[in-house]
């Protein structure tokens, strides 16, 4: 896959014993520093109540020195993509962010710009789901019908945020994640699964993917019956390689 | 909502404490009997392996007295459920038991046969999500896209299986159940939600709805703040007058 994309997919907002999104100051800042970018275009979509969202995400950036602004806030969406150096895309609920960006003919103008090289992406969460080839392995409940599990693709394969290998309780008889993950890792059309656990951040710099944060990931491979770690800094690139015929 | 509609809506087939629809039992095998039905059609579309899981079920089912018989081993699975008397609806993946239900046009079927008193129904966890007004509240995972969130409407409300309020653990940030469910209130399409705890059986006799088993259920409904508990033995028939105009 050939691709300029600059991403972060951070595995959450908040990680135990940070405040939201300290964990990742250091990655975010140097991300759009280097790059030039000082104003963030913020995609309120996973929650319900835009203004008071934007705010919380504004008075994290502000004293990193970036400015934000609501997506939600200007009357073209799209325009607004279109003239943006960088989005954050913010965590909330997976199914109702991406069908607000279908609604607003986002899905492929973002995937277009990131690709491209012209849209820095940084996504959080759901934010992250919907950065990756499919929403199919969200935690997230179902509360609204998207046109397609489809979803940005900016990279080939599928992201597990929160990732936690614990059960919920040892009494309770629900499914555990890696339960959940195997599965659709049985699907015929299953992607590779990585399982970002919370403080963990993918970083994508073209052709180049490298764990960053505070905490690692987790792979699932199709056809592979154990689960591999990988630590903070390592190399995953091998991921982009990964190219399914679609189905 | 006019119906005469026999059924009998687990929370899961497992409950801790118990062995397979142990739990379950005295309902299960009362509800047969006073209706002089001693063979069930198992649709074991919510797993992979149906000829596992239907040795499974029947393995449960046979010291009961009862025959099971896969509806997989049907060459038309339309002409089987016309046929059949009852029908036990298994877990494993909502999504997928759903999709397969649609490919095999059973949805409609199922709903006309059950509604006019001509088909009993038992579901346990995903055959019970898929029993009610729509999926949109349960706790699996994505894996496959159905053609809608609808489902069969045996009871005009949603229900959430395994209903747990503990959170899972207290450093982890992805959300309760409770921030799940209360996400899907939010939605303008929402209809109450009925969370059965492991244990919990929702027993649909005509226009009257009462909590069977070993464990109590839980209502959120819309515009209420607070969730109410509802022990075994509680009368919820009011639940049937919901009917929410489709949107
Ligand atoms: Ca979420
Ligand atoms: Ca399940």
């Amino acid at each position: 896959m050939q691709t300029n994309a600059q991403a972060l997919l951070l595995s959450s907002s908040n990680c135990h014993g940070f405040s939201l999104l300290e964990f990742a100051k250091q990655e975010i800042c140097s991300f759009l520093e280097t790059r030039n970018v000082s104003e963030l275009v913020f995609v309120p979509y996973a929650q319900k109540n835009y203004d008071d969202y934007t705010k919380k995400i504004k008075d994290a950036f502000t004293p990193w020195g970036f400015s934000v602004i609501g997506l939600h806030t200007y009357s073209d969406p799209a325009a607004a993509i279109n003239s943006a150096k960088a989005i954050f895309v913010g965590g909330g609920n997976t199914f109702l962010l991406l069908k607000t960006l279908y609604d607003n003919q986002l899905v492929h103008l973002i995937r277009e710009k990131v690709i491209t090289g012209n849209l820095l992406y940084i996504g959080s969460s759901a934010g992250t789901n919907v950065a990756t080839k499919s929403i199919h392995t969200t935690n997230d409940m179902p509360i609204i019908y998207p046109p397609s599990f489809d979803a940005i693709s900016i990279v080939p394969f599928n992201i597990n945020p929160h990732y936690i290998d614990k059960i919920e309780t040892d009494t309770h008889k629900g499914e555990t994640r890696d339960q959940r993950i195997e599965e659709y890792m049985e699907m015929p059309h299953a992607n590779p699964v990585l399982g970002l656990r919370e403080g963990c951040i993918l970083h994508v710099n073209g052709d180049s993917l490298v764990l960053k944060g505070v905490a690692g990931a987790v792979l699932f491979e199709v056809n592979v019956s154990k689960k591999v770690e990988y630590p903070v800094g390592a190399d995953v690139s091998f991921l982009l390689n990964y190219a399914k015929e679609t189905c």
